[in-house]
């Protein structure tokens, strides 16, 4: 059940597809009041008490002892102290000693989360605004609650299925040669891939939707050539428009009125990758469907596929900025630039990057009023993919395009999926990455991953190997780093035969990875969840932080640390083992419930399977449309009978229906054997284990 | 054995006591050549090869797969991707199929480490001057070419016995009101305490050996009513000295010419907390000698501990940096300052901290040389630590007193102690500064701790007590905080009261505490060590990260992550879990040779004692001086006769022998019961267990 809790005049924010009445009904849980930061809600903690949600945040599954803020921020290091990054998923789960009860504050402004941190004993979450809904889901259990919760947030984005390949990307692929060249080392080599983006040096001075006709002179023909490999472009897309006379996207802008205005009515400008640039004002229908044709330039080129960036929106510094950076600078320049005059100089010039002043300085036409961008900053990125995402479905409304985004809120979920945002070639970042999976399934984004290897810093082969352990079960499996940074393709490196078989292991989970994706998209379940979530009554399970599970039948709990040759690993219940070298090269080891150290060289991964449970494996391939899916080998360890639904379609569907997708794969077990059967597919019993 | 290579033409470093004749001989393991960075050491490793040394450094305790950088750095975010800290100690040590080896590169400049980093099978060693001492140590394990380096480079650094006390500090305690106040908050809730460090705050203008007379209107008065209270109060003392007219210091540094000069001879100048400060030339024995004595005039007030701080040294500033970013700024304002032009700004901004241009700009009289900066930067730190170490000893020769530094390389360890440098309230920083703890006895640095609490950012209290139960263990206990971060004293949170216990736990094993570090400081042992060194041939014990160590009879093994109630644990042998929540209330628990899950509450700590092994126990109290060494509970888990040498002295005296410290704890068992005995002891042998 949702309650609805309307507090001030809230501003719509399209985060749910339900209309929920207002309550008439006191807020239990909580006690509301007017603090000096806004309206605060104090929730008084148990001593155990655990909360789940939050979605893209850093730190862990659970989430006590810290203060988040929900506040979309271009943040390039994502220490274990950040309290925002690129988005705002107001979703909060309590699980205490009463029955666990789920919260969504929906606000589009800043929202403080002190989750046991001024008092362990303590939530306070602040709206700053103040004019917010309040939305409570109670159901009987934290999956129950989430279904409930994403049930009236509404489906997810669904990608098309070459979206579930490896793809390779680098800030810095600058020219068609290079990206042939990027696809031939794999190609050579048979290291799958589906896919390379396009970071922003592919366009023309930052300009979106230009490119470059010196360094790709024939786009079409590239992305034809690339088609013929099985290899899809990603072109990057920002969310400023460079400030130039001549350039199409920024007269049209300024000429309809397009663009974010300052209080009296002129564009805001900002400066961004381009310099001075105007921003969309993506909250108007009209500017996100003008927005939106605009990708259609890149996709009669034959892209079929794009990342929204920058759009938090992020701001080097704007007019206001610089002016006053200026004055600062003069003054100290009079002066005998002492101790205090360096450390002001410095902050002044730090602080004007992402300046909340900047944010509070330009204005959306929404919901019949002029409304400062602060109080709605956190719908601005989630509103520019749904502009994508309305574009590329107008190009072709039967076809799925793969459309991803650094900046969202909840509800742009069913808009496109995010990457998790510029991390850092950081051990501890995979395990950052991997706790942010369960949280951003809860908050219905779904098709979701890291950047492989980390964004920022210099990788080590070593973390990019084990690091591919984990993005083997992420739907989007990105190898991605920054400019200035170590090549990070596999083939730089010497364990890169170790990285390919890695891949053949995602290539060979495809048809249980889309189908867990898929099933669970269409239903609102989550394809990744807390162990606490699955066990509820076991006391073991609710403080695990470093394993999930993954789907209906399996559990995954990589290694993540350097130098490691193995790592602890909890079994809620019994499960088979397979421990993987590649797709052809495992072993399966039956393990019962209870505590386990698992031997883990650098070339092998885990993949836990619930006892009862059926994974159906497929041979792989170098491509995912070279994957079939039809013809599987079963792993699982069975003490029954046993089935498993297994989903596919064309891959391109706009609007698949569950039930046309799905088959049955029926295994029988007598006499310690077991026999498959399913319709239409080939299986393969022979591996399974009966006992 | 020890043999000595050398190359290039090294200057003296005084890292060692041991006079190690050059040998004939060609260096093996390694290939050496002239690389584009230096001279190069490359050495080619093991699959399974381990490596250990380093000192001071991020990441793990075997620091394969990462560059380290020997540059001593003011670096105040340790990211696990941060190549230098505050310290350089280039012993390494490598522990392959064969027999494992040290090597330590004498050289006070530039060393670039690259373990497995650029090749994860190669690690190759850069000497950028190119002028080194190269000393191989070929013992037969680990623990023996540990105690042969130690033999060479000098016994440690011994602290009075009241340093082993719980310190507090802040950056921030500003007046005699405030120390006053922390005291008796401590005090009057029976929160055990020994000293109050004093930060910069306490100076005029940050000068050295001034103190404000207006918020310290009686310093003398007050070092003595804290000592009526058992309390020693514990100044800072920076490296750069202010530029001032009229200021003894730096008139009669002036006057004597005791300043590093520019190339010129004029004193190089500097910015750091005082502005435009000068430099103390610490490579000459006079100066060390003069600014040495300086320590007299607090000493005088009552003094008798302090800590070195900036002595890498810092620099925030030069007058070259300075006038360039005028220069820079200037031509910024002339221009539309666009995209290029902030970026630029805010680079040369920020280069101008620490610059590497600026290290290269003065000069040191050493070795009969006018020898630039850059080449012995790292000898500084520890070179004024000599001189605080040489003025405290000769204002008491026969007392020891409290001195540790920031900045050090090796040959430090016998002037002083080190704090693990400014480390960050982050749950990643205890482990960090766990995994220091053996390196750093390995190069000598017995007497040291790390920020507990963490140093910037704010701390939680759960935070704040995790850190505290591996606090318990190291030598230097000081909670030590930031300006403008959280309050971090103990008594500031709900939790004081289990903080408060687990303090009682330190005092309670301060018998045992004192007696590993004494025995080891002595004997040029470790009190902390790696599983691998003690369990060479225990596959499972050489990938342990997380569990020290600690004395001949102890392992440690603290809880470093956020929300959790217990940690996986290794036991490389069959030993006695002791689940402490105070001095009183402790449990007891025999545990099996290998891997464990230990459920451990917030408010609980453990501590494993190898089977056959004794620790005694004190009953505590609130200062050092009121523990009692003599009445001692013994904890143990025998199957035999047993023995603990216990070792005791007055604390404070300058040359301590070992053997007139050391009283045997004699341990019979017989049908299941332990009877003990000490000459002069009072053991109580009720908490044995035997079987």
């Amino acid at each position: 059940m949702i309650r609805r809790f309307d507090y001030g005049t809230p501003l719509p924010t399209d985060a749910l597809v339900q209309e929920i009445p207002l309550c008439g009904e006191t807020l239990p849980f909580f006690t509301v009041a007017k603090t000096e930061n806004g309206l605060t809600f104090t929730y008084p903690l148990g001593r155990e008490e655990l909360i789940y949600g939050l979605g893209e945040t850093v730190r862990g599954i659970n989430k006590r002892g810290h203060i988040y803020r929900s506040w979309n921020s271009d943040e390039f290091s994502h220490h274990e102290d950040k309290q925002s990054l690129y988005a705002s998923h107001n979703l909060l789960i309590f699980s205490g000693e009463g029955k666990p009860f789920g919260v969504f504050f929906d606000d589009p402004g800043e929202v403080i989360f002190d989750l046991g941190y001024t008092g362990a004993d303590t939530a306070a979450i602040t709206s700053v605004n103040g004019d917010l809904r309040l939305y409570l889901i109670e159901e009987d259990s934290l999956n129950a609650i989430v279904r409930s919760f994403r049930q009236a947030i509404g489906q997810c984005y669904l990608p098309p299925k070459w979206a579930f390949g490896y793809i390779q990307s680098r800030w810095g692929y600058a020219a068609d040669g290079e990206v042939r060249t990027i696809v031939n080392e794999h190609r050579s080599r048979h290291i799958p891939l589906d896919g390379v983006c396009m970071d922003i040096d592919y366009m023309v001075d930052y300009k979106d939707f230009s490119w470059n006709k010196e360094a790709f002179p024939d786009l079409r023909q590239l992305s034809a050539d690339m088609k013929q490999e099985h290899i899809r472009l990603i072109p990057i897309i920002d969310a400023g428009v460079k400030q130039q006379e001549g350039y199409d996207v920024c007269d049209e802008g300024l000429r309809n009125g397009y663009f974010c205005t300052c209080e009296d009515g002129t564009p805001f400008v900002g400066a961004v990758w381009p310099g001075r640039s105007y921003f969309p004002d993506f909250f108007r229908p009209e500017v996100r469907e003008w927005f939106g044709k605009k990708y259609h330039g890149l996709m009669e080129q034959g892209i079929e596929g794009f990342w929204n960036d920058m759009n938090e929106p992020a701001l080097f510094y704007s007019e206001r900025g610089i002016a006053e950076a200026r004055q600062e600078l003069t003054k100290l320049l009079d002066m005998n630039l002492g101790l205090d005059a360096f450390f002001h100089l410095k902050d002044v010039l730090m602080g004007m990057q992402n300046n909340r002043r900047d944010y509070a300085s330009f204005y959306h036409k929404y919901a019949g009023q002029q409304v400062r961008h602060d109080r709605v900053h956190n719908l601005y990125g989630g509103f520019m993919t749904r502009a994508a995402h309305e574009g590329l479905r107008s190009y072709d409304p039967d076809k799925r395009h793969l459309i991803f985004s650094r900046a969202s809120y909840v509800g742009a979920h069913r808009w496109g999926g995010v990457w998790q945002g510029d991390n850092t070639s950081w051990w501890s970042h995979i395990l950052m990455n991997l706790k942010m999976l369960p949280s951003l399934n809860m908050c219905g984004f779904l098709y979701t991953g890291a950047d492989l290897g980390g964004f920022s810093g210099n990788t080590t082969e070593d973390l990019l190997l084990r690091w591919l352990q984990l993005g083997v079960f992420t739907p989007l499996m990105r190898n991605h780093s920054a400019l200035h940074t170590r090549d990070q393709e596999i083939y730089r490196f010497g364990m890169q035969e170790d990285m390919k078989n890695i891949l053949t292991v995602r290539y060979a989970l495809l048809p249980y990875l889309y189908s867990e994706f898929m099933k669970n998209a269409l239903t609102g379940g989550s394809m990744f969840r807390p162990l606490a979530f699955d066990y509820p009554e076991d006391a073991a399970a609710l403080r695990i932080e470093d394993q999930l599970m993954l789907g209906e039948g399996c559990m995954i709990a990589p290694v993540y640390e350097q130098n490691a040759r193995g790592r602890n690993v909890y079994l809620p219940e019994d499960m088979l083992l397979v421990r993987f070298r590649s797709a052809e090269d495992y072993c399966l080891i039956p393990m019962e419930k209870g505590r386990h150290w698992i031997d883990l060289d650098l070339n092998e991964m885990p993949l836990f399977i619930r006892k009862g449970c059926i994974v159906p494996l497929s041979r792989g391939g170098e491509w995912v449309e070279a994957v079939d899916f039809d013809t599987l080998t079963l792993l699982g360890w069975l003490d029954g009978d046993a089935a498993y639904a297994i989903y596919n379609d064309d891959g391109t569907v706009a609007a698949p229906v569950l039930a046309d997708g799905l088959r049955e794969i029926r295994v029988r077990t007598a006499d310690g054997k077991a026999a498959a059967e399913a319709q239409g597919l080939t299986v393969d019993a022979a591996k399974l284990i009966v006992g």
